[in-house]
């Protein structure tokens, strides 16, 4: 009797790298768990013949709509609608407890908008699906970034940073992780320098407190001057960042740790991780992928669903 | 006879570790060219006691008033004075050409504030001094970051990227640094995505057009997506990065090299480099401090100067 979890894994747009990523991984992948993959036979036979790379015996799938040619690294609304119906069933496998926690494989932003497709992307559609604040958090083991905004314009970012909408946020974001210590960035150049380069900061800093004092433990810190806060010796003493905006965080993330990293939903009903690149269609059905970054999030979807 | 080049050094705010490093380092220094340190000779003496180094004999200083008693870490209107008092002289010695370059060590904001000094940091006084646009462009050999806004809230960054503004600034930044190939961050997540994410990506795409027909070479490229441009492969591509903002820039570059790092004002009648750090009031006097950025800045100082 195996004791290993059950992951749901989602393909991703099929024209990309998602399931030359599956296959590669798989005999890794099925040490840490019982790995259930979305899609139809007849799409993974296609894949397989076209990567040269044979089904593996215990390859279990759950079957998903799919019935056309894969184009690689073409932008195609049929691969788009299946990328969508691949989450979707792993998002059904963790509902109906069939699985303990879905991975998610790229999808193509325009390929979802091709086949009529609304949604920014997986988290955003996972916010609507369970009218839940999903709080997005990218990282690896040594450093995890949460976003306080995501896919803003930068200009409407800073209207966005109220104490009580970030308040909110830190105290679903200690639920989560129940991290010991968490670094706040500041909105603004050298976080405001009192005053003189912005006074968001003032906001932040009422967040924080009134957090801490709720929790009754000075779990947050900040705001920290943004510039500085990935700087290796400030590094030694987080393992938790909340950055105000996209880039914050994710350039110095990427700059440090681009091959590894992983995102990972937090604030949901199920447990959802994901890689944190692309489809890569330069490389699609040509060289082979890194399988880093999906080994990581594996790892991760586990330690979490074991909660 | 020496060929060796004659570098002004200011000081910065004497109740830092200005001194201390310039102490340290002076022999190294040396080697590289004729220091000209900008001091009176009792703060001199005052440092050298308290840090138990002893003066050195060729240790050249040009007289800058200030006798008053250094208050290690300590914000003080003596100290903020006199540390502009040395920087001007530095100045000065410059544009009589007794110096081929200025290598100024850290000031402290809040002293030059108490000292009545209402400039916002070096940068901003010798724009002010020589009615000219300097950029400030900070880096190491590896990497070099140029800002086109400096330090200005968050919220007030969006609408300052205007095409106009921004071809002059890269037709400034390319007579100043001759590069071949220089990445241009866009302002947005993803770099707008096509206008979904905001649009003043069309602003930066004229200006990258219409400074490159100017130039008769396509040596800007972008707008590189700014969370993906600071990727290990992408580094691969650019030595020469310009930020629409400050944090944009300089978060993914002291990630990477932030002992290494140092200040380059470029578009200015003379060469001015930094280092890249701050006072450290809490080592002044203590512990001893890294001279790398100090290093590192002299040998670009010598670099410039040698045009």
């Amino acid at each position: 009797m195996s004791t290993l979890k059950t992951v749901a894994i989602s393909l991703g747009d099929i024209n990309g790298v998602g399931i030359h990523i599956a296959l590669l991984a798989h005999k890794e992948v099925s040490k840490l768990c019982q790995p259930l993959y979305c899609i139809s036979q007849s799409l993974l036979e296609q894949a397989s013949a076209l990567l040269n790379i044979p089904i593996p015996d215990d390859f279990y799938t759950v079957h998903v709509e799919g019935d056309f040619t894969i184009n690689p690294g073409v932008v195609d609304k049929n691969s788009g609608a299946f990328s969508f119906a691949s989450f979707h069933k792993g998002i059904e496998l963790c509902e109906k407890n069939l699985a303990s926690a879905l991975l998610t494989l790229p999808i193509h932003k325009e390929a979802w908008m091709s086949a009529g497709l609304e949604h920014k992307g997986h988290t955003d559609y996972l916010r609507k699906h369970f009218d839940k604040k999903a709080i997005m958090m990218l990282g690896c083991e040594k450093m995890y970034v949460a976003l306080f905004t995501e896919h803003l314009p930068l200009k409407d970012v800073a209207s966005k940073i109220t104490s009580g909408a970030l308040s909110e946020f830190l105290i679903d974001f200690h639920k989560e992780t129940k991290a010991s210590k968490v670094a706040v960035l500041g909105l603004n150049p050298h976080a405001g320098d009192n005053g003189v380069l912005g006074n968001e900061e003032l906001e932040i800093i009422k967040a924080i407190n009134t957090v801490n004092q709720e929790i009754g433990e000075d779990i947050f810190e900040g705001p920290l001057v943004p510039d500085v806060a990935f700087t290796p010796r400030v590094r030694e003493n987080y393992r938790y960042y909340v950055a105000m905006y996209h880039d914050q965080g994710l350039a110095p993330l990427k700059a440090l740790y681009f091959d590894e990293g992983i995102n990972v939903s937090l604030n949901l009903p199920i447990v959802r991780t994901s890689v944190d690149h692309g489809t890569a269609f330069d490389i699609a059905y040509k060289s082979a992928p890194l399988t880093l970054s999906y080994i990581n999030a594996l790892k991760e979807a586990i330690t979490l669903s074991q909660r």
